[in-house]
């Protein structure tokens, strides 16, 4: 087996999804960090390299350095990869530079702030030839891959309504308790349309709905009727959206997104109803998945049984019974782009360009049909093709 | 304890939901069926009257007979209230002639065909000072009316967001079980807007959806964006529902409602979120009740417990721990309407004539919005106030 | 359909469970009460007679009056039938005496104070060709006789080991709370050997724990070891309960029960594991029944779905989604009881004279079990053939 | 932050629980495992340790060879701890040498084949201070450790009654698949009692159960009757267990485990009753922990959520909502051990050489209990001091 290097471009200390990325990583034990530029300030960067047991050499003031750097590091010490995980102004430039340099890439989501700039990034990776990876980690649980699997096989017949649903609390929890938005000061940007971009709930979690109802469904959103609102005080970014959605083939779907719904955790559930039959799967209880066929019992699939099919039981790290939880799934992502870029094996279960470049189409779309008073709003031809 | 008398119109063999309106006022032993039309069919209707144990002077041909001889008898041996369980399309004229004649009436939903009608029956009960009740059982449930005595004491601070979901799959497994769309001949009306007027799943179901939220929220919707489907092969009518709330206070919402989700039973949830909590009730599984409040543990309220509110303390049956359900439900409508007319009391909780008024209103003002191409459509204001 | 008449003794204003009979006879509209005993007290007595609307003549001063009385009443005028709903003590002299009258019984559990009185029961039952059930509700549930029937139609294989949970919570939160044991006085003769008998949680729920096992598994319990405990202050009598089962066919088995678990409301949950699968039913759940068999998903059967087995599909009162409860539960055996009586159908899930029986051999087994020093004692023989 | 190396003995190609313990380190980044022998066919040893990137010098053929040469390394090269994932007749031998040679160990459980064997390893262990882990995973998931804290802080008041249940079906599904009793050959050796000793499902899975019992509740087992069985055809070991327990402040227990319950997965569930409330908590669901108290309706408590205790706080990796499993317990307990073996703080939640000569005091107790013919037997005395 080979190990491939990574670096990683935000993610220090404080951060929470950085975290993520490495323990991702870690549980995999097939990339593993060897450099890095963690924040913005550079003594705290490099505080938090050491912190991760980084070479000093390889704890870099800014990414640009690292980019340029780590490429003229001969073949076999440099990176092969760059995860970034900063706020979402800088994925582009930062996703730009390292697919120039022909570096992989695993950015957070959403891509880019803009459609236009999803594009340019498709562009350059398919010029480069270089793999990338859009953290929908979702999309990594084994039960989330069955069941795409399920109606990819037609145990639900035709789709006919999809009923995706992503709500949690904490932005309304944190003004409540005078925390400064957040735990950490990282997570504050997600509130600064100069950081976040023009989305704010949109494209930090219904961007994941939206990704997931596409991914099982097997099929595109077509169009969405989105109504956004920031009912927190004070914020200019959406906190709550409503959108109505039709699909390729014609069903119809709703998502439900909001941060501000006090209690919720990280409710994030996904119904897609066929002609023949259902299934429901909730990320809270992600090792069962709950499949309905007309006129018979409810059968709940449990992850790590023999009755799954290969993909899902390949994700499998533990017996049944003996949970797996968001790591796992992120580390399943992981693992299926480290497959990618070694060239042994590929799945398009990994969300990719497209899906990144969706994302952004999906985003726009939905700010579309709000700004134009809760209308129709088509999701890009070329893009959906 | 005064016994009250009461006629039944429909209902008649194999009908669902006469035979639940004649167990809630057995269970409660207030009410006493003494007379009805159960069916069109002469010969049918005497059958039933029978069998159902009546006085064969008191099984009638013909709605307009029953009421006229009904209430020709002496005051104490005549009927007091009629119980309307017909297709749609007739509730208007039954209800009608039914206050004509002095009697109290319990219809079931939708009121009536249209939003005029309503307004005529309500003039018609104000003017002959009769008590008027709709068959929204779910306000029955113990924990819906501790739901809404907690929106009402404050207890999630303002409502901000509701989430209605009431989902059902047997027009599809009817289809699929090539049974004539259900059990029974009697709800193959349904499907046909002569008898069920224009609104299929959406004054079938997604009416107690739009109710319940009201009821629980304590807030009025104002206006909806619709999106109605028939997913059924060769439908007239909408069965598949999606609309976007407005309520008085500016909160959101969504409600989501269809009869073609294979799989689904009678899946009605309704989540009510607040600036300092939240509460979540499924209707599946009714004895309990969830309230988040801001950075504390999720509690469960269970039904029967002594710190609940006095009124929903006072619609247990059983102790907790011993399941109640829908026909207990039900039997609480009853119950509040019984002494509604007895002048023993009333609560607001109990689904009178502004409720019934309130359901077409909502009706009209989906389909208009649909009609539109899903725009947002008000529901009337001089209903709304 | 011929209507019974019943008489009840016991279960005046206050007491749990003569309204819960109450309730289920007026669910059903087969059996009338006409007339009872309701307390010791003549006054008290009359007036829950009369609050219950019987005809004062029928309000009984005492149970020697009244079953005299009724037995001289004309045919078809006279009770068919005596509900004994009174404390365990007093059990014995009213059934007996009713059976004398030529009356059947439906009698609260336990049957009576000793083994040796069930047995003389049973004899005059025998004697004087009467039906006798006794009120083991939980039989009732439709999942519970679905559960019974895939046992039997070997779905599980082999009956190997059952787990049966019956803990409650009332008898430790009425002393946190300082109430008086309970909501009502009458449930305090409970704690009270004279009234109870020589068993205390015991003989109130375990009993119905036991039952239950055996009913679902379909097999007999030949021996406990039972360990017994009174937890509360100054209590005389068991309020919790541990006993390993072994069964007739030699299945194994854990029985667990209490009243002073605090926080449990009415906990009663059955596993039963065989050869080839399991069966998993909750009774605050009651509607669904898991099904596990080796290598699939697991199955959710639900209530009023058409793949259930005839019995169980019979005792649905609404369709699928709508929950039914602990009421229905009552009215499904007193329906059985009905048919029985009248000779139109039985069904061996009915508790009758021989649960009765061997409720009390259980009970005396159990007693003799903890009195010997946990030691293993055998059900009587002749009572498990 | 000191990076520690590790030794693994057993856990090659194949093993379940070797592989957890290496994702545990993994994931938590403080411990390397840099050599091992994983197999006692050398050959098979070192293509694990070839796969697992172990230097071949450092992949051995014995444990001896291992721990001897390793010990003679230079201080910062050689191993600091080893971890022991063999059979279990092989762990005492190992731990012994690995004291000896001055190594910290983590064993799995149960300890030794004998109660002699363990106190045996807890002297030497004592003698050369050195830290000792045994690898009960499941005081490892944060909900556990705040379970425990609630008990120590009064929330339920005084321990009554314990009811643990640990249940799998995967002897009996593997018998009825016709596979090799498990889906690899390294966990033949469960049932044999050469390799596995004289306990089978008691040592496999009743000294989880027991252990948590006591973690949680903070009082030690002190007596126990134990009804063993051996359900699976031609099987030398028990593989269903039930034991009656009692406290050392005179609570009850109840304990039920088995490895033919068709059906179950890993299905370990913890109820601990108080005088003043309960907790309640379930493996397969581990991100919550349900507190009951006297007349309040229930608390649930999640994960990662702010109001839950400092330590609980510490062991969680992830939001609240998001998902925490096996791993992530497995890994809280290395990182307990680390910051134990470091000196930079412990925690008696730890399971230590206490716990470990706990479990086999527990496991010979159930033997003689068994032996004797279900008879109260002691936990032996000084241990349990």
């Amino acid at each position: 087996m080979r190990k491939l290097k990574m670096g990683m471009v935000g993610g220090g200390q404080g951060a929470f999804i950085g975290h993520i990325h490495r323990m991702a990583i870690a549980l995999n034990g097939e990339i593993q960090l060897v450099c890095g530029v963690f924040s913005k300030d550079a003594a705290v960067s490099r505080a938090s390299g050491r912190e991760l047991g980084l070479a000093p050499s390889r704890c870099y003031d800014g990414y640009r350095e690292m980019l340029a750097t780590e490429a003229s590091l001969p073949a076999g010490e440099r990176i092969d990869l760059v995860a970034i995980v900063t706020p979402n102004a800088s994925h582009f430039e930062i996703a730009r530079m390292a697919l120039q340099y022909g570096f992989h890439v695993m950015c957070e989501k959403p891509l880019t702030l803009t459609l236009a700039e999803a594009r340019e990034l498709r562009a350059l990776a398919a010029r480069h030839e270089r793999q990338f990876a859009v953290a929908h980690a979702y999309a990594g649980y084994p039960m989330v891959v069955q069941a795409r699997q399920l109606v990819s096989d037609g145990a639900i017949g035709t789709v006919q309504k999809v009923v995706v649903d992503y709500v949690q609390g904490w932005l309304a929890e944190a003004v409540l308790a005078q925390r400064p938005q957040s735990q950490s000061q990282t997570e504050n940007w997600r509130l600064d349309p100069a950081q976040g971009g023009a989305a704010g709930c949109l494209g930090d979690i219904a961007i994941h709905a939206a990704h997931l109802a596409e991914l099982v469904s097997g099929q595109a959103i077509s169009t969405v009727l989105a109504d956004l609102a920031s009912i927190g005080q004070g914020r200019q970014l959406d906190d709550d959206v409503a959108i109505l959605l039709r699909f390729g083939n014609g069903a119809r779907g709703m998502l439900n997104a909001s941060q501000v719904c006090v209690g919720e955790e990280n409710h994030l559930t996904l119904r897609v109803y066929g002609s023949q039959g259902s299934l429901h799967w909730a990320q809270q209880a992600p090792d069962t998945l709950a499949l309905d066929r007309a006129g018979q019992p409810r059968l709940s699939l449990s992850s790590g049984q023999p009755y799954l099919c290969d993909a899902a039981r390949a994700m499998g790290r533990t017996p049944s019974g003996h949970p797996q939880g968001y790591i796992e799934a992120f580390a399943n992502l992981y693992r299926w782009f480290y497959h990618s870029m070694c060239g042994t094996g590929s799945t398009d279960a990994l969300p990719g360009m497209a899906a990144g470049v969706r994302g952004m189409a999906f985003i726009e779309a939905a700010l579309r049909s709000n700004a134009q008073g809760n209308r129709w709003a088509a999701i890009e031809a070329e893009v959906a093709a």
